[in-house]
């Protein structure tokens, strides 16, 4: 089961050809990732990861929801519940049972990457089986110890030059100032997530709450001047601790562009209630077009995720809380949604936007005549 | 024009030789048809097909809706009016002008299958020509009554292990009934359809009328309750038949879970009547997860054939009827359409959900993440 | 850099095979073009094109809308504001700005479309660079004022039997007049596109005043019935000129069919005012199927081309005017859409509708389920 050097390459050899040519021109250049999908305090602490489920499954929502919708329950993949419950750690157990399911995985993203890492970082050739489940993991826990698979050797190993975690608003970013603070050379750089404090859907009980903390860390009052500069004080912060972009899951595009008038009304209605989905959407679209404005001046590349219909099955929701897998991609309108904020800012050569499909591919460029720039 | 044993596959040789590997280890399986469009009749009567247009022209949709969208009428085909009356019962002039019009089909499934049809079953490989039209005609002709050519023996010769029929709610399922008494060890099995006793839309003059004969023959009254027990009458009266499924070719995949009390005041709306657009679409939403909870109990798999704008020739409807090869694809929402049922009973590993595309290809695993089972 | 025969073929040599085969046999056809875009004035006239810019630059908006989307102005392009005033005049500096920014249309059908023109017309197969940029300059300057640059000798080097021109309804067609009074054999014919006098949201401000024009031309009356009969009035003075077509740019492609009671109430709104987005959308719905029923009368196919949400750029159509390059594709209903107008014509063998993508690929076929002919 050597991995194949001409994987996800055409299978005609003249395309192939030209294929392992244009692949040849970039794989030895260093990574720079602009959504890494690792956590700061990896780095941050550069401890040994446990034990093969702990790097392999539990942390991997496309691994245990591909799991989950045949059948096999989240308790016994040992994922926490909402409470942070855990009911099952024998992680031995839960690798067999993740082993002698590895089948189903066939075709899919998550075999090339567990095995493309199976080969290259542990050396393991071999298609992981029920019957070879003891063994492999054995070999995975003998090597995690060992100073090449810290999070930092890996890093270095893997030639990269910078990895951009996402954080939110709120948080004091203090896994990237202990990384500043190490003299390592890694760059692991926070981007600057606000929607828990843009979105009133992203749980609408503490909303009022969250804007209140984000108002106090900005040293501002609570009103839509006073939320506007903490927004800038925030992302000050951010860029000081090596923020190069924002980041925006919200669930389509759809941007606004209200009177400042209209729109301190709007956040007035959103702190005292009650509100409306329409003041919650109008919330969010105006919201996109102030932090492109904001852009403009402090130079954060501005990234938009929609069009992900978050935390789809209700029942795993109320059970295990967000971010379980449950995500379905959504047809998303980009053309009349972006008009608002490019009739602003669009022609603005000091903003760039990039916008993800649903397969994290950004294809700013193929959205190239909506704006400006790109 | 012997059928090229490549058709269909990948013309690059590497792909090719995978593709005849994977298609060599399952051509000698039994069929095993879900959805197999054809007549109980057929199978329970065993009698010959009377002549090549009756075969192939008139029955088929796909055939001679082509030819009327070149300007060919119906009338000239033999279509049967939406009185039942036949204006050309001249099969050998149909046949010349279905072969004369041949080279339309170039590039169409249609070709394929009459094609592979001609070939294999009547060992005529030749090309269909206005010249050779009366010739095939007679080949055709001269085969059809012979005992290898009847249904019961087509269905052996094709190694078929299980089709489906669909059959309205109302259906007496005689022809199946004839089927089982009759020792023939083919397994043709009923699907519950109940469209029409669901669907205002199919026909809002009848639809009271047809409730009302659903609700006599499961032997209960004119009410909500009474409407969904014979609903669960008529499931187990097909299920003691061998139905294994139930089949919804509703327009789109909306699916409502609305209180039972609400449910029956839109039942006795409908019944009672004035009602609205709203109203039907709401009902057979509900009644999508109505038919999800019974399958819960009884077994039977649910499938979901929605998109297709029915009848959208108005003429065609008003001259010749429902069915005339006049359906339209349309883009069909699961996402948003199927998360009441989903919410409901999408987590319950009773529930087998199939949703097909418009070309009749399942895709329940693409649409996995959708629910907790597939 | 000669250019490849076998570009846009595929690269697996039997499909290739095919491609070129397939291609033999139409390659040596001359040319029918029903939509073509190229301006009357050239073949009436027969002028040389003036310089480089003046023939691939300013002309193409597939070219400047590229290289504005990356940052270069259209001012420094020559692009004429909307005023009709040239920032720059310079047309060698623009062609090395141009050539400059070469690199930006890999992989975009105008890369193909300049290259094949540059070898194919002036014989230079040379890859424009900046080095190059003044001498292929020159090269093309030469070339122009000869003879066989003239716009009717390129009309018949590229054996071109017939083009179709698109032409405003209130145009008195002078330049095709000119060409059939000149005794050239070459057919320019124009098509009727009526957008102007049809779609109040081209210019809302002057739409009364261009029906009243109309109106005129028709020499009838400002009134429902006045307006069909000038129409008609039009299309048969561009019928007289070779018209064998109208062409329809509206948003969508969604038709209506009002009694003509209510048509006429729309139209006096419409005249009268004030009037909302909904009579605009209603009207041009309206509109598209009386010019179908025009159609069965006097035999012009009709052309709809929906779905572009023309100057999406809000700065760029403010300063520069319309048709810049600034349309995006929108996903466009037909289904729905056409229902009312194919109601009333569609199962009319003399109605030919073609309907186009936003390639200009016409897909008339794809479609052809919708319609009784094609």
């Amino acid at each position: 089961m050597a991995l194949n050097p001409d994987r996800l390459f055409p299978i005609e050899p003249d395309a192939r050809r030209v294929a392992r040519e244009l692949y040849g021109e970039v794989a030895g250049l260093p990574i720079l990732s602009p959504h890494g999908h690792t956590e700061p305090k990896w780095y941050a602490d550069n401890e040994a990861f446990s034990d093969p489920v702990s790097l392999f499954v539990r942390p991997d929502h496309y691994v245990f929801r591909m799991l989950y919708s045949q059948g096999i329950s989240l308790d016994d993949l040992g994922v926490p519940d909402k409470h942070g419950r855990v009911a099952n750690t024998d992680t031995r157990a839960i690798w067999r049972l993740f082993a002698k399911n590895w089948f189903l995985f066939r075709g899919s993203p998550s075999r090339l990457w567990f095995e493309h890492a199976l080969e290259s970082v542990f050396g393991i050739d071999e298609k992981l089986t029920e019957a070879n489940a003891d063994d492999i993991y054995d070999r995975i826990a003998a090597a995690l110890p060992t100073p090449e698979m810290r999070p930092r050797a890996l890093y270095e190993r893997f030639n990269i030059e910078a990895i951009s975690t996402t954080d939110g608003a709120l948080d004091p970013l203090a896994h990237h100032d202990k990384i500043l603070a190490s003299g390592w050379k890694g760059r692991v750089l926070p981007a600057y997530r606000p929607d828990a404090v843009i979105d009133p859907d992203r749980g609408r009980d503490g909303f009022v709450e969250r804007v209140a903390q984000l108002v106090a860390l900005g040293g501002t009052t609570m009103s839509w001047e006073g939320y506007l500069e903490a927004h800038r004080v925030r992302r000050a912060y951010f860029k000081a601790r090596g923020a190069t972009s924002t980041d925006h899951g919200h669930f389509n595009a759809m941007t606004a562009n209200l009177s400042q008038g209209d729109a301190a009304a709007l956040f007035d209605r959103l702190i005292t209630g009650p509100i409306t989905d329409r003041d919650t959407e109008l919330f969010r679209a105006q919201m996109l077009t102030e932090m492109a404005r904001m852009s403009l001046d402090d130079g954060l590349t501005m990234q938009l995720h929609p069009g992900s219909w978050r935390n789809h099955d209700r029942d795993l929701f109320a059970g295990y809380g967000a971010d379980k897998g449950a995500d379905i991609p959504t047809a998303t309108d980009y053309v009349k949604a972006l008009k608002p904020l490019l009739d602003e800012v669009g022609n603005d050569p000091r903003l760039t936007l990039i916008l993800f499909t649903l397969d994290e591919t950004a294809y700013s460029r193929e959205l190239a005549p909506l704006a400006g720039v790109y």
